[in-house]
């Protein structure tokens, strides 16, 4: 029955394992100490959730974690927030982790006392990529999940080339992710790791709703 | 600027808007309870890291999760197995959450005393199976992580139809995720959401090594 017990051991070596080495003159690790720029995109589930299992990972090591969610919506990332909430209150009463901070747009953005009603989306928007612009311009945070942002991005509301020189220029090792549909190629272009989540198959096909410990 | 405000805040809605509304019977809240079972398969990255953040919104539910690692990683998930062991413990000492269980089938599975060595990858693999099948007929967690599950099904260590028989039948409202490359399609039939994580982009592919805080 043990056809391939090689395999067994060493199915997620590839994964570290480079495929070419570059002739950048660093060491491997200097190129280790990258910092990351990913971007999960395409109609598929997954994305969203990939990031945030990602910064479970970064909390882990104890770095320092910023989630700033870019469209509005009531219910579908509650677990997550509500889950990270618990890890920041843990990092801050038993130094397990790393700090945790979590922004929403629809709520006017946590770091501004008022920012008005969220009656314009395009402005709200726009203020948020700025504060994030700032806050990577000063380390802020050492790991950045910008939540659907792609959506911002594909109706104008915020400057693609803007965001892109941003990222591509900023300083330090602070790692983000970027998550949404119809990810612009110029920011493709400038990310270290693209997955594209495609939609196979899906309940919501065949009728259901979406339900509690699931969707959210 | 504000090129669609509407859609500033409708983005996320269509995941809560049934395409077709089947003819089977069941009400709404019927249909919403159903147990699911996902497969996240394909080529890129994502497939576990998405499955641990379903886990974490599980997690924040109040669901017992646990997590069966299929294939023996010594670095790859230790990440998300100390943050998912915290999150155990949290519940354990405060009541926040659920209890959380994670077996790594490289170390002989934490439910059995002595595996013996772990050189038949073949036979733990198969056990690890027999004891999860064990679980759902008992009803014992509510959501499962089937992590790598795909590799002891392709290289036949585990049976195909046995493993469809079991999930198709299972009892009670248990979730499942199973994860990994080549998915039989068997599997993909009898599940109710299946993501395929393509590879875009991939720093590895630019000879850089995975990184702390990012791949592990």
């Amino acid at each position: 029955m043990q056809r391939n017990g090689a395999r067994g051991q060493g199915v997620s070596m590839p994964k570290g394992v480079p495929e070419t080495v570059p002739d950048d003159g660093l060491t491997t690790r200097q190129r280790r100490n990258q910092p990351v720029l990913a971007v999960h995109t395409g109609p598929g589930k997954g994305k969203s959730t990939a990031a945030f299992g990602m910064a479970l990972r970064a909390w882990n090591q104890g770095f320092d974690v910023a989630v700033f969610q870019f469209v509005k919506s009531a219910k579908w990332k509650v677990g997550e927030e509500a889950a990270f909430r618990t890890l920041g209150r843990l990092h801050a009463e038993t130094g397990a982790g790393g700090p945790v901070e979590w922004h929403k747009m629809g709520e006017g953005w946590s770091w501004t006392r008022k920012q008005g009603t969220d009656e314009d989306h395009a402005a709200a928007a726009l203020a948020g990529w700025r504060e994030i612009s700032r806050r990577l311009a000063a380390e802020q945070h050492r790991f950045y999940v910008l939540d659907e942002f792609t959506y911002p991005l594909k109706w104008g509301w915020v400057e693609v080339a803007e965001v892109v020189e941003t990222l591509r220029d900023r300083p330090g090792n602070q790692h983000v992710v970027i998550t949404g549909r119809d990810a612009p190629q110029a920011l493709l272009d400038v990310a270290d790791l693209v997955t594209e989540m495609t939609k196979v198959k899906h309940p919501m096909d065949a009728g259901r709703k979406g339900q509690r410990g699931i969707e959210w």
